[in-house]
């Protein structure tokens, strides 16, 4: 079976490139949030976050950083705390054909809120 | 802020519809499986993903069906069992200015594997 | 295979009520946390929540409360937010033999933490 | 506050041991489950796995291993598969005063099951 040809000939390789990257977007968050984490373990689950999501289709690069600041703000009592979306800084790398991506996740604080955008295509 | 002008004044509405859904399918896929389940209480799993995965930015409608067959083929002698990908029969609509799109997931037998991809868009 | 006999002939039946139970509210938070939630949506989620839990082995009852004070501090300007281990108030009821006990997650502000521990134990 | 003064002095050291294990096999579970993962990238996995469930109360160590048989099994067209269960032997050791516990999950054929159970417990 010829998976492009049968599922995804309906959209441009600039339109694949983004959506792949959103749905790994969508994954990472969603999969690791809730994590127990610290200083001593963040390496250790940044790492496991971007080997684990680039295997998904399309992905070149995965780039995590799992913010110092908001980590140390939310630690508890027991010095660590649970992963949250405020905390990442995410930047998922997509190549279809020529068309290159980049879907970022970013804390925006005017939104209070981690927000997922196409932060760079090329074509 | 204007967050549209802000963040998306990069991609059409198109493109937009396709990565706010494929955000959302990668989601839903993440936040749910392992999720304990069986025939008693597929139907109150279905109506959380789908009211959950409703809130989030450009999702017009969540159709989600968690499958029967597989989910007894997989039921342990505990009469439940975790939810999985292959299960998942999932069709996300989203509507960006005049564009709606579904994207779908659906286990495809030949790729051994719940396949994402746009099934249909329109502008 | 008498599963009892085989593996959890080494524990007494106070010690099975609270192991299934702990099992359960670790998996519980682990499973949910990060769902987008608003209060429209809170009580579909509670009761998946419910639902799924009440299938694990020894759990009689779950009761699961998604704490709107805190949820509403975290509303994002898109009208929702991620469940968060703050916003749960959950009591999970196991039973073994004779034995009952009530685990317990609530937020302490004290230890900035939301912890788990026996709540009662009844044999 | 004393934490334990406050919250544990219902419950024996031992019980605390079984308690504070179960609720980090539960954790690991489903806070993992559902994570690409293939053979380059089991490694970085299951030091994620390790380290960040090392954080919560009373956990002397992890040992996790992602079993590769089954691994290969489940692959994908796309050569690689979602973290289930069945692909888990965890051992959780735990300590609490002078009681040291084992947690073990591992895929036991004749429940189709991956079984949580108490493999040791020394006091």
């Amino acid at each position: 079976m010829d998976v492009n040809k049968e599922f995804f000939s309906n959209i441009t390789s600039r339109e694949r490139a983004i959506f792949e990257g959103a749905i790994s977007m969508g994954a990472l968050f969603h999969q690791f949030v809730g994590t127990p984490v610290n200083n001593q373990t963040k390496k250790s689950l940044e790492d496991a976050m971007r080997n684990s999501l680039n295997l998904q289709p399309a992905i070149e690069d995965v780039e995590v950083n799992i913010d110092f600041t908001r980590l140390e703000d939310a630690m508890s009592e027991f010095d660590y705390t649970s992963l949250t979306g405020d905390m990442l800084d995410v930047k998922i790398h997509t190549k279809v054909d020529d068309v290159k991506a980049v879907i970022r996740i970013k804390f925006i604080e005017e939104l209070n809120y981690p927000l997922m955008y196409v932060e760079d295509i090329k074509d």
